[in-house]
């Protein structure tokens, strides 16, 4: 088979980020080769590094080898712009576009590199004059110009180096023989720090906050402004109803833990009783709906956006079952935020995830590790899996936050 | 507190079914007293039991004690019709509904037993003329006559008893510890007797099918014709193509169980490749896609429904995201079916069980014992859980099937 | 197949605690049949049931049959004494043996049903003059008197009606979506309960007590006086001693959660410490050892036993290795226990479940829910489940039982 | 706090081993800092690096910081014998002896640097002469000479990069979404090899195995001659006898997969009729027992050992119950293995994972992520995890190995 060869160069914390290791595992991987040209060392904890290779590898698995080396932060040697194709029709894009990374990334254009806006994973680039932006598949319309190819893309990846005093304190490993105490304390402070600096922070959150007792703690974090945002699917609003009209959470009595068993029919009569008052927020105006989460949302003005699925009975009023419509509106509500919290629910954490900038803090919560897995791995490392009881991980999270 | 009293029948396999047991402890957590006016029990395995029983409870307690006791079989002693109401406005029901369970349900309507149609689980019934049936609570109509209250009301269980000695064969535990070929000879049994009886089979289908390996023994079960349904999301069917078209699933080579780092783009091409060929059935007309379990459905005629959900990436044209027509061209598809597979699917499997009436019956598959147990939580016998590895089941499935 | 028949009655709570069902689906299983010669219902929830059954079986299968007509409280009709044979070697049983449940056993000697002593599951029966007592198949010497078949063998099973109100508060199923801190105020309110009727509470407890943080907690217990006695394995004591000694639980940093990678050395460091101490209770009044669980059960004359284990480091010198007598230890510190909690420990909570009569009551706390119903699966109501993170779990008890 | 300094140099596949990064880690995470007085990298795939480092730290950090060095490959610069402290008494070690890795490890005597035998994790090093070798600290006898401290201590830890291509080629993530089939493929392949090269294969088995039907195919594998060497414990063994005798396991019918209540007692039997028969291999020997995994062992000459649990029933008379027995039987079978299976026994896993050098390959298969997760975190890319199955896995492996 015929060899290409390319010459690559990339600059930051090569090691111990651990970025050299998986751009030498990405080239033996597709049978290459390597011969490094250049390399010197950070000789100090913070001075970065920079290594000039020379690749070589069968010239089918070339392009591919590119692209991954390109997303690990290496840059095609030889100034070039990046090649650009008119979108030939609307909802996709051309055959061989360039499909983004959650990582920050820059297209060179006219010789200059310019920063990619609205950065998400699993998009397109769009050149409009002077700027760059993510575009999703469904979005681009004909004659847009799409990025093709890896030539004039450059992406700067996270550096683990940078946080690993501060913030991944227990990212190396998920599990559930962990203090919880410890990261709650974490948390609570990477919490303040966003609100002093002026940053939001956006909560997704799963039923079983509810179902665990964790809706009046979560109250006080809404009342104490710790939440901007709320994404969430039917159910955490319908459970939360059923516990505000009921007192139970799928049936189950919050104060004494007995099973109601005509109980399954409460989350059908709060749905009910929603879409008789016309909403949610008429129901709150209404005094209908007089405590939860929800309530306290709508009173704190705090943007929430419900999201339907599948298997959702109703649905609530409030409850986007258009997921076009959702996911743009989950989109827009998480514009500014800086800090994550996904409590307990694994659907719409991906979806959150999948949507965020590699440097959006994320903090995954669940009793599963292999949610906490699933969730933290975003090729981030501004990830932090905390495996717990989602209901006294929120009365700790709440104590430490008053405190 | 005032007490209520109420005198209660119920007729079939109310020991061996555990129907008795239910009633009396629903009757205990709700502060109630019982007092047995006659018992007649069944004197052999096969003859079913009667109880006539007086109920006392506290006032406020006693219209949710009755509901449940109607839905363990009991029917409110006395003769008299059902109450209904008209809906005061549409997409809602009137304040004390009657909300379904799954189980077989009549409405007594001038002096006669009426079978309810469409029976699922959390819906209003509406009367129209001498028919009666299930109806969600967005579907109501102004004027609809909606069943209120419990009186008139009749459910017959499915009776344990009866398939104890068949289908269940392994429903009393959820376990990892079981042998799964006797669970695999069992199931390939009851697919040749479904097919023999012209009855049709539903299969609700994860990614984890492809990422298994699964796929192409589930391409074998299409083509034997065991397949008439096929419900799932947009990942199933982005990552079999994906397969289809490069090898990978998730980016993982398949052949070698290799992980192709820049392979996570895989999918986002194979989503582009779909779209520009205008969908799935096109894609396989123009010659696309030329293999894979969404290729095999189309050239065998199978009814798929592809359901989106926030996290999708794309998604495929094929896929529907307006969730309230998702559901509907689900339970339209699920008209007649007698038996439905469930294959690593937590979202869509909990969405069809809540469309499906308690004596469909369900089987679900799942590496995770707490996904099958939440799966197979229907209040109904008919379901048979198994935890097992997806990939390895299906396999064994195409084997059994073939012999 | 010729069939036997024998007639049995069962007096109790025979519906509610499903004992009937439990018979019907036993003779079904084992192709028999039954006919109720008499049955009388209680009439209220208070009142015992009463059923007299001729059940006829394949011969082959009776025997088995009858032993679990047995186990579930039938008593085989017609006045027979228990049979008994003489042990013909020491350390096993007659091949007839009955082998035992943890349910209180009567057996039928000279016309007098006589309680069995020492109750325990897997166990033969040893007939002495007047007494009787469950004795280990390892345990019987030659010439002992060994009750062998179910004639003059009676259970009585615990029933699960009766303490439906009080324990069982949520056994009906095992979840992590639950709430917690309802679980956490029933166990505190038993455990006051116990202590108030001077009735002992053991604790079985693993590592992951101390690697989440609920060392300090559990400490706290120990000086308020609610743990009589600590059975545990060499790795409790083993982590434990290394927070105290170095700050780190498995190299672990319980402060500030990072990971101190040397720190796997810690634990040998601590074994070799007590090692050069002669053992923890010399570590402690030397003064090398000042804090931790260890250090606050010998200062409190808790009764602890350490039972070694395959996987075992060191061990300690306090560790039993040799197993029959850390069986024995076990058994022993366990006469006169009350109320058990299990804490993240599998494997000892298994090893206790086994030595305890149904009637004790056992609390599973994991965050595994696979391992709660393992534990807790041991055919007695006296059963609680409760699936959560254990080092929160600890400091919601300790402040519980503060208040 | 006054600084320490030490240079130390490493040489090897430093990157893409990550030895460099965790090096770097364990600098930063103890307060240091390091700089780079040499690098060379290797300039092609194969060729290693090497880096000279000053590394300063707070002088109270710097000897455990040199340890974890040490530990990733680093010599501290400055020939130096080892230090040796003879044993002040039997049964431990010096305060502050050498704590063991599972790497191959050399220490410097007279200049020379002496391979340490019988390598295993969490071991002191005894000099004796020229020879030098792990010991367990309770078989330190008083006078032995202890190597103490990290001067004159090389480790070489195996290198990642070597066997990224072959071996392990799913051990990035542990994941059920794998296509098992890939997996079985590679693992047969590894077998064939090892027992081409004359090399012996172990493998640790739990009781799932019988429950899981997975008997059968492992019995195959014995009679193919794959099996060398069988550890574990007294469940496996018990539950293959309850179904080579009753044909059930743990009381579940193997042939129809029903639940025979009564079977609990067949285990008790089991053990009941072995010791009667005097033993395992009596029982072969004496037609007792016929079949099953522990038959063909018995019959093929496996060098089996069944290690006791404080769990245990019986136990059987070939289970060791003296835990210090045990593990230097279930040592003493491992020498000269080169491959170990672990089947769903995380238990005797991690005891058998505790024993071996880093470079024998381990095999971990259970159906839960997290204990494969924790069966394979040793420190060593020596380790496949495979999510799946035992059952299915071992009917794969069998007819893997048969075509």
């Amino acid at each position: 088979m015929p060899l290409a060869t390319e010459i690559v160069d990339a600059e930051g914390h090569l090691i111990d980020s651990q970025l050299l290791t998986a751009m030498w595992d990405a080239i033996v991987r597709r049978d290459g080769a390597f011969e490094i040209l250049e390399f010197r060392i950070g000789r100090t904890n913070d001075e970065p590094s920079f290594v000039s290779m020379r690749v070589s590898a069968p010239d089918a698995n070339m392009t591919e080898l590119l692209e991954e080396l390109v997303t690990l932060g290496c840059r095609v040697s030889g100034a070039e712009d990046a090649h650009v194709v008119p979108a030939d029709s609307s909802g996709c894009a051309p055959e061989d576009f360039y499909s983004t990374t959650n990582h920050q990334t820059f297209v060179r254009r006219a010789g200059q590199w310019i920063a990619v806006e609205k950065q998400r994973m699993d998009a397109a680039i769009v050149l409009d004059g002077s700027r760059a932006e993510c575009r999703k598949l469904r979005d681009i319309r004909k004659g847009d110009l799409v990025v093709a190819g890896v030539a004039g893309v450059k992406i700067v990846p996270e550096f683990k180096a940078r946080d690993r005093m501060g913030f991944a304190f227990m990212t190396n490993e998920i599990s559930s023989e962990r203090r919880v105490e410890v990261g709650v304390a974490k948390i609570a402070g990477m919490m303040r720090e966003a609100k002093k600096a002026g940053e939001r922070i956006a909560f997704v959150a799963g039923p079983v906050v509810v179902h665990t007792g964790g809706g009046s703690y979560f109250g006080e974090l809404i009342r104490s402004g710790y939440v901007d945002v709320l994404l969430a699917g039917n159910a955490l609003a319908v459970h939360d109803v059923e516990q505000a009209l009921f007192g139970t959470s799928l049936g189950v009595d919050m104060e004494t833990g007995k099973a109601i068993e005509g109980g399954h029919r409460h989350h059908m009569r709060a749905i009910n009783a929603i879409y008789r008052a016309g909403g949610l927020r008429k129901a709150v105006e209404s005094g209908v709906l007089t405590s939860g989460v929800m309530y306290e949302c709508i009173r704190r003005n705090v943007d929430y956006v419900l999201a339907g699925s599948i298997r959702d009975d109703g649905p609530l009023p409030d409850t986007i079952m258009n997921l076009i419509e959702a996911q743009d509106r989950y989109g827009a509500a998480l514009q500014g935020v800086s800090l994550v919290l996904v409590l307990s629910s694994m659907l719409h954490g991906i979806g959150v995830g999948n949507m965020l900038p590699a440097w959006v803090r994320l903090v995954c919560v669940d009793i599963n590790p292999a949610v906490v897995t699933k969730l933290a791995d975003r090729g981030s490392s501004q990830t932090i899996g905390v495996v717990t009881d989602v209901g006294l991980f929120l009365r700790q999270l709440a104590t430490a936050l008053h405190d």
